[in-house]
């Protein structure tokens, strides 16, 4: 497996473009399609928040219940959630202006929106929209590159990656793009990820393999806590690459899982580290917990400490308050077995032995904090069970983003 | 029931002390005692964090286990967690010093201590505290009020409160004080809250009344989302008031109780509005709820977002985000029936009506919500329980003082 230039386009047969609608605001590119030149099957992973925008609902009707679909419109500025039954009728008619574009069926036509909660999508502009989307669509890196940067909203970079692997002697893409990044704490799904592969593989592994990669990539990122309404991650396969369809977890499987694998994380570490106001990404490792669910749980517990992201924004190896977030986590464990390392680029050193402070430099942990990538190693002793999660830290600038988010 | 001055030594026979020990910053209050003339019989709920301060565990073990105490040292600065088995031999030491100087048993000596994580307290300065304290403490109002300044911490102001109420004839008072304003997301209690009384009370029912108060009233607060290591609340009883003891859930017991519940509610209150960095205090109360658990869940979920803390700092009335934040809070509802509406002194409006957006005027809004006090109201239209929690904005004096508080 290598990593390839380019992201969603990169694979064979999938188109995409970015263009400018004025959904909400003028001057940015705010639409985006991805479209295959065959039908694709497609794997979702959908909010759990009780309150799921209309375009969720409408793709994972898709997802359910259509063996095929082959386009994706997305638009951000304005979230379609909050919108009742008026909602899901927007989402209607985009499909059905796509298809008629396009020549599919309406039920192929996937739909993603990113915004504010609470109004109304402006469906003269959306369908304009669409007509130039449909039009600008091509397969070149650009094109992938522009409908990366059309579904951002106060991201600060696109993000987007393509791998090349080889399945039984044929070449096969997986490529995808995601935006997060502010109510970014997925449940079953990052805020809107794409990701597209050429690989012939059953609609049923597909999704396993999404659902199962989703858990340890999206899952274990958060940027403030707060699950959104419209988180939506789609996989879509369309089988050009030529490989024997995998139909069983065979060798085959595990290195698309792989693959898979390598391009959720990426993608996930990119939204962490890209949260609203973030100046660090700030990853915490637990190993030798007793459990997987419970290394994740500990992870996670950190990374989402509002106290502990200040202090790594303050550069400040505060390691009191990680070992108070992995003590209300909910996962027992004996506070005296606990030993707890920071690490980056600058070094590594030993903060907390056997649950009380360790003799170390504090200039030397300033200076590893400094970092922008930083991470927290902590030893439970407990197991062999390893997790990773990805936060970031805590700034005034995410305060101020989110104090004047609408206007 | 009315208010009166003071606060903890309202109660009869309770006396208090503030002084400087220099346990960590010079120039400031940062010891107290609480003392009464005769032994009180005491209940507390301490912190569900595994990673457990020492002196809760000390504190456990007399309430757990002692028939009476009669004293507590509180120290601010350092928080005598993790600090592995030399923290509870601080608490010994302190006990020991105390019970030699005041001539009561060791184990009727309750601590607590407030501060950095990690760090060991400097028992030279301690013990000079304690002699100094001891010599200090008497039953004025100011003693009250000093000790009500020593035990804080980052909070800009003592919470104190004293009610009267009348039980078989005999006034009845209970006082009492806490502090904040970090690492404040109480789980079975406040950070730190004592609170006296001189009525006569079975230690069952004492306790009882204790766990009761504490579920609506301080595990309803919450800062920053951590629970700390060292959230503890100590009700003290020392029967002086001379009513008949009450040893069964009879009027005097829910005088007793509600006279308890006013007071917690105000400290928690308190609390919350002084969150650190706070400039309001964020009220939401959930009403028409189908059951009492899911009415707390739901209001909590709402004043731990930080997107919405972050919105009422900026004065927006961005009703998707409670919407949101009440839909990843796991109670199961329909959002086409939830109303919304914000109420502060300036007004009160309508901002959402069964999910989606109600007509309301943005300047009306902007101007209820730019009170120091800010009310969320939602209606679930589901049954008819009601709970309340109390929150704060998220601002950038949060980050500034949590990116450099061990400095």
């Amino acid at each position: 497996m290598k990593v390839i230039d380019g992201g969603i386009t990169a694979v064979t047969g999938f188109e995409a473009a970015g263009i400018e609608a004025a959904v909400k605001y003028q001057n940015r590119k705010d639409m985006a399609i991805i479209y295959s030149t065959v039908p694709f099957k497609v794997a979702g992973t959908f909010t759990t928040n009780v309150v799921k925008a209309a375009p969720v609902l409408w793709d994972k009707d898709i997802v359910d219940n259509s063996p095929f679909a082959q386009a994706v419109i997305v638009n951000t500025g304005i979230a379609n959630a909050g919108t009742g039954k008026e909602g899901m009728s927007y989402c209607e008619q985009e499909a059905k202006k796509a298809s008629e574009l396009l020549g599919i069926p309406q039920n192929a036509v996937l739909v993603g929106s990113t915004g504010v909660i609470g109004k109304h999508l402006p469906m003269d502009r959306i369908c304009n929209g669409i007509e130039k989307l449909v039009v600008a669509k091509n397969g070149s890196i650009d094109a992938g590159h522009d409908a990366a940067k059309a579904i951002m909203t106060t991201d600060t970079c696109p993000k987007e990656i393509a791998v090349e692997l080889e399945l039984g002697g044929k070449k096969v893409v997986v490529g995808g793009m995601s935006k997060g990044s502010g109510m970014i704490h997925p449940n079953m799904c990052t805020m809107l990820g794409y990701v597209a592969t050429d690989a012939a593989i059953s609609k049923e592994l597909l999704q396993e393999a999404l659902s199962a990669s989703v858990t340890d990539t999206y899952n274990m990122i958060s940027v403030d806590g707060d699950t959104s309404t419209n988180d939506t991650c789609l996989l879509m396969a369309n089988g050009l690459a030529g490989n024997a369809e995998i139909t069983e977890k065979n060798d085959d499987y595990k290195a698309f899982c792989e693959a898979l694998n390598y391009v959720n994380t990426f993608l996930a570490k990119k939204m962490a580290g890209d949260g609203e106001g973030a100046t660090a990404l700030f990853e915490t490792t637990v190993y030798n917990a007793a459990t997987k669910e419970e290394a994740r749980t500990l992870a996670k517990s950190v990374i989402c400490s509002n106290l502990t992201k200040a202090a790594i924004y303050g550069h400040d190896a505060n390691w009191g308050r990680i070992l108070c977030a992995l003590g209300y986590s909910k996962v027992k464990f004996d506070p005296e077995n606990v030993d707890i390392f920071v690490e980056s680029k600058a070094g590594k050193i030993q903060l907390c032995k056997c649950g009380v402070e360790n003799d170390y430099s504090e200039d030397e942990a300033t200076k590893i904090l400094s970092e922008p990538e930083v991470t927290v190693l902590v030893d439970m002793k407990m197991g062999n069970e390893t997790a990773s999660a990805w936060g970031c830290d805590l700034t005034y600038d995410y305060v101020k983003i989110n104090a004047d988010y609408r206007s």
